[in-house]
């Protein structure tokens, strides 16, 4: 399998840990899980849309969404491309009205944040799952459990402090 | 004067109060001021910019400045055209790359931070002067910094306690 290849993938879940975010995308069809760290108000974008909350006045990326509508912009797909020095990239691949593809380069946080509001397929990178931390999706109820205390009690250092590059 | 009419206007200073911001816009050409409560986010957003900050990853409002431009729609002018029940309301026109013209509802600090990215011009409509309340700029060094303080120790309620709609 190339590096390059992309699995489809999905939130598996969001979670605040004091004043950030954890967000776990999981591939569709296997057991891997890519956790990121991402601000509170990236956090928040995502949960008002998963939640379906419905603000009064549109916020940033609802905004954000406006806007490509009116510039007649359709967004494809979302794709978390690359992890390197504990970061994470996202590419947003979006359609223009005469067909042209445009690829824009984003946080994976503001990225997802378009996704759930575009509801549009999202993809992550082999590469992805061979750098970022080891994680598999909990299968029983007290795995699920075990998991949930594991997420609450990690801070952004402990993702990062086993991980080595693999070639 | 009609109360369609629009003014120029300018960001006149940008403070945080505690857990929130306060953008306040200024004619120009003329004495008064606008003092508009925004989240901290939002302030964030704006000040990165002011200040010239480079952050090594795109944040939201650069995010959607490069999307905006992926998408050949030009941000032309912001416009702060309401106040209703306390809350701002402003617009962004945009054109599109055939000369089509649209126009999006935004919150008034989405707004500012696209303006101050897209350097365009910023328009505050009569009726947002006529509605706000009255705050004039201040002249001399001891009101600048009577003004400070006064930013400084107020809350939310404070700018609307005396807000009467006038005719």
């Amino acid at each position: 399998m190339s590096k390059n290849d992309l699995k489809e993938a999905k939130i598996f879940s969001l979670a605040q840990v004091v004043d950030r975010c954890i967000v776990v995308v999981e591939e569709i069809g296997g057991p891997r899980l890519v956790p990121i760290w991402i601000g509170i108000f990236e956090g928040g974008a995502i949960a008002a849309e998963l939640t379906g909350q419905e603000p009064p006045r549109p916020m940033t990326h609802d905004l954000m969404m406006r806007m490509l509508k009116s510039a007649q912009a359709v967004v494809e797909k979302i794709v978390i491309n690359d992890l390197r020095d504990n970061t994470y990239f996202a590419a947003i691949h979006m359609t223009l009205l005469g067909g042209e593809k445009v690829v824009v380069d984003s946080r994976p946080s503001d990225a997802l944040a378009v996704a759930v509001r575009a509801r549009c397929p999202l993809y992550v990178a082999e590469v992805v799952f061979q750098k970022c931390p080891e994680l598999l999706k909990p299968i029983s109820e007290d795995e699920v459990k075990s998991f949930k205390e594991q997420l609450k009690n990690m801070k952004p250092e402990d993702f990062f402090k086993d991980l080595k590059e693999k070639p």
